[in-house]
């Protein structure tokens, strides 16, 4: 908004989400006492559950402004996008607090597998049934 | 094991897992410092994501020594067995550890709403998307 116009029209991309609505999104969930809450990654296609991984405030805000899944690395202790050097991007489709607002549903299309291990899933050990 | 033998065939329900299974299942798995870990709980269904809860190394014992779900509450810090008081409970079909073994994915065939608002999955609460 600061920069100087160009003339040309500012299409917001359909992936984003102004700020505000953002900042009311966040200031709406609860945190654990480390500043994190647990997110689902869900393949918005079959529905196949792909992973859980950790967001922190600024992890959600980045998510929900750039349509690309963010996390907070809790061994590395840093933010970390989700194909950022395998290529295996998640493209946001949608995102959905549950009923106590501390767990995030994350619904995406993904470019690849979704596990570092080259599985689709990282649901991959099962301790009974046949998952 | 222990009980005296009454001639009856002791017939072990299809929805169990042996105790010996069960304790290597538990070993596996990496609790955080609370002794936790979050379980994911999936329709067997359809794939719906109906919730998310945390189960310690007692509650995943009892969950796969019984095919129902169990979690322990971190705010009433009490176990809890989903569906005791209203009856929803939820049929465990397969539970699956993820690539570092510290988080579950639970597909059940659940009975009635999951979520204690009524609603259908705890995920309803719409932070962007058509979620």
């Amino acid at each position: 908004m600061s920069e100087p116009s160009t003339g040309e029209l500012h299409v917001t991309p359909p992936a984003t989400t102004p700020t505000t609505s953002i900042d009311d999104a966040v200031a709406g969930l609860k945190f654990d006492a480390a500043g994190l809450l647990p997110a689902v990654v869900q393949d918005d296609g079959d529905g196949t559950v792909l992973m859980v991984a950790w967001m922190d405030a600024e992890a959600v805000r980045r998510t929900l402004s750039s349509g690309r899944t963010w996390f907070w690395s809790r061994s590395r202790r840093q933010y970390w996008q989700k194909g950022e050097t395998s290529g295996h991007i998640q493209r946001v489709r949608s995102v959905t607090a549950d009923c106590d607002r501390d767990t995030l549903l994350v619904r995406v299309e993904q470019v690849g597998p979704a596990c570092h291990t080259g599985t689709r899933s990282c649901f991959s050990n099962p301790l009974r049934g046949d998952a």
